[in-house]
């Protein structure tokens, strides 16, 4: 056991919720903490915009710094905890020079390691520092220690999940309550849910900065954002939903990372997964993780994707690990030696396809759609065509047609749709979400 | 980050399916392995009772030992894997001695430290050694590197879950197949789910030493096996199954560890969970663990509870961190700090009851049990009576009345159906269930 008696000084660059909920609970459970690690934790500087806002916490008590980046390199601080956010400016800069003196840093903020987070790895190893970002990842679940730690002796196949809680909420009311995508997307901002500009969640981006980070500790494979393919939720309406429930599914936005034979298979997209799957029971703003491995076939996380104390109990485990003098490559791996082959393209994706097609009432239709697909091999697990309340369109006098394939690729589906637009039986851009195997 | 460049030498005492599924994966994944850590990880020596039990792994390249004891103790490694099995003999002399030469240890066996786990804990202490045991508690689920590390931040309310499969495995086939108790039983036995004397897993034994360890992880509390209140579900019927799932729950083998007003209560019986719950989706062997705790709120992991490869995939975690050189407490504070407190009597839990009574029928008998609850200020939830195919008994005439209570205390429920029974209304022991609210 190693014997330290001078406290860890801590510094925090950024006061919202989260931070301030990090100071809370450092007080919290600073007995207990400090007879885990034999050793005291201490906040003894912070840094945020505005030194006079209310948060709750007393920091009137503590050294301020106005400059980020001079708390970063400060003598004053042991550890600095960078909860700035932005995949640049002055997070990244005071990240750097926090690692450049020497010091661990914990931070929770995705798009900067989405973004930088091979180099700050590699100047943190350089440096026998500890860069640390449980909390970047699904809030509150230990994802980071899972795979970097817990699952050392895998070889991982796959990890998907729910990772962002604002689009979990609204296809869940949508699904629950039979609303509009606009009606819960309004409601999730009525409640702080979402942001007043919801495009960075509902879009997939926030989604696919989690994942790239999962991806590297899963595969070893070195961050490549850029490689995802990204689809957001604003394109799933209530005719999708009741399909998919009809169908034995539920529509969830995903994350997925797969190890495929074309290579590591990266993307976020609106995903129909089995009703009966332990993924299609999170619902609202929880999240969830799932790994499929060698040896232990299957492992489901399920917990709080956000908010300020579960995020504050993940940088706190990050704090206490470091504190304790535990150094980990950041991503499981020396950077060095991670792998920097090619991403596999989307086109290459195999998989189910559920597509919903808007199609003119006209003899023959359903025959050449089901010609088309045939053309290029595709398989049909189902077709219905049926005339609903609400899912025809009066002005087109068009019926909704859905299919369901068994596996095919990408850029199978893709000509066959095309061809389908080209025969002029449907009346609007078809419907396109990928089923994903338990 | 450390720089070691011998590789760690490790022997491994018991080589049944476990054992020889460890070798495999460091085998498998020793390259990987080696570039997580820097430093080779080998077996180099190994004991078991059969040197020529055929294992699916080739064994004759290990020097062998005869003596378990011999091995833990020898200079040829640096590391003891103990997989013999057993509250004490020859696993607790071996783990002795190799915590006693200064070596870490790492195990599965969850009767053992259930028995010994203070008093080795302290040994490991002493000596700067690592005591490791994510194989102990729910096979292939990292619950205790979750507890210890993970969730180090946190103060925790209640940790629960399903922790034997083979009890969740006959409970799941009874329900879903509408089976007996000993029809599902036998079957559990015919795949090697259950072992031909199954007291252990069916009786919640096996439950129970794994709640012990969850206790002392979650709270900081010295272990205490013998205070478990344990029920096992040899009594649970199929009448139980569906009068449960009218209700809106499923019956699960839990084992609970909770804070209340008079203490931690450790407790292990079957138990009546919301159908909705998560941990009520876990079906057949799987395992499953719900922590509730002040900053993460609540966090489920779901995964396989038994298993070489799911058992090998948490050994070789513990592995892996030890050859990092990660040294924390092994139930994550010294247990010379751990309270002794003596833990909460069984006769205080609070909570909802379900209570299945075969009833006389007889006119006033359901307002005559109603009346003893009233006397005890117990309220119903929904009181149930109704004749039905295979539950009103021929021979007696008596009809099943099932009664919900609101939450009350087990020595309240326990006077009301003593009086209930002394009315002589009743023609068999009453069935009485726990609830467990989310």
């Amino acid at each position: 056991m190693q014997v330290v008696t001078s406290p860890l000084r801590i510094g925090i660059a950024g006061l919202g919720t989260v931070g301030a909920a990090v100071i809370s609970l450092l007080d919290r459970q600073s007995a207990d903490l400090a007879g885990r690690i034999g050793r005291e934790i201490r906040v003894t500087a912070v840094s945020a915009r505005d030194k006079g806002k209310e948060r709750g916490i007393d920091v009137a008590r503590l050294p301020w710094f106005e400059d980020a980046v001079a708390l970063a390199g400060s003598r004053e601080i042991d550890l600095f905890v960078e909860l700035i956010g932005g995949e640049g400016g002055m997070a990244l800069e005071a990240v750097e020079a926090a690692l450049r003196s020497g010091k661990s840093v914990v931070t929770a903020n995705k798009a900067l390691l989405a973004k930088h987070g091979m180099r700050l790895a590699a100047l943190a190893e350089e440096k026998g520092a500890a860069l640390a970002f449980e909390a970047s990842v699904a809030g509150g679940i230990p994802i980071v220690k899972t795979l970097r730690e817990g699952l050392a002796g895998n070889s991982i196949e796959r990890v998907y999940g729910i990772l962002n809680g604002t689009c979990n909420y609204i296809l869940s009311r949508m699904e629950l309550e039979g609303l509009s995508f606009e009606q819960c997307l309004r409601e999730a901002q009525a409640l702080g849910y979402a942001e007043a500009d919801p495009t960075f969640d509902i879009g997939g981006f926030d989604t696919a900065h989690k994942l790239a980070i999962l991806t590297t500790l899963a595969f070893g494979t070195a961050i490549d954002a850029g490689a995802i393919a990204i689809e957001g939720i604003e394109r799933v309406t209530l005719a999708d939903l009741e399909a998919a429930a009809e169908l034995g599914y539920r529509i969830k936005l995903l994350g997925v990372a797969a190890r495929t034979a074309a290579g590591i298979e990266q993307r976020v997209h609106p995903t129909m997964v089995p009703r009966s799957s332990a993924i299609a029971q999170v619902m609202g703003v929880t999240n969830a993780v799932t790994i499929d491995a060698d040896a232990v076939h299957e492992l489901t996380l399920v917990g709080p994707g956000a908010g300020g104390a579960a995020t504050a109990s993940a940088i706190v485990a990050d704090i206490a690990d470091i504190a304790r003098g535990v150094r980990t490559a950041p991503f499981g791996r020396p950077v060095a030696t991670l792998a920097t082959a090619p991403y596999a393209p989307m086109q290459l994706h195999e998989g189910g396809y559920y597509i919903r097609l808007s199609v003119y009432d006209r003899p023959g239709a359903a025959a050449a759609i089901a010609t088309r697909m045939a053309e290029r091999s595709i398989s049909l697990e189902s077709i219905v065509q049926r005339r609903r309340k609400g899912s025809g369109s009066e002005a087109t006098g068009a019926v909704p047609v859905v299919l369901i394939t068994y596996a095919t690729h990408e850029q199978t589906i893709r000509q066959a749709l095309d061809a389908v637009v080209a025969d002029g039986y449907i009346a609007e851009k078809p419907q396109v979400i990928r089923i994903e195997r338990e």
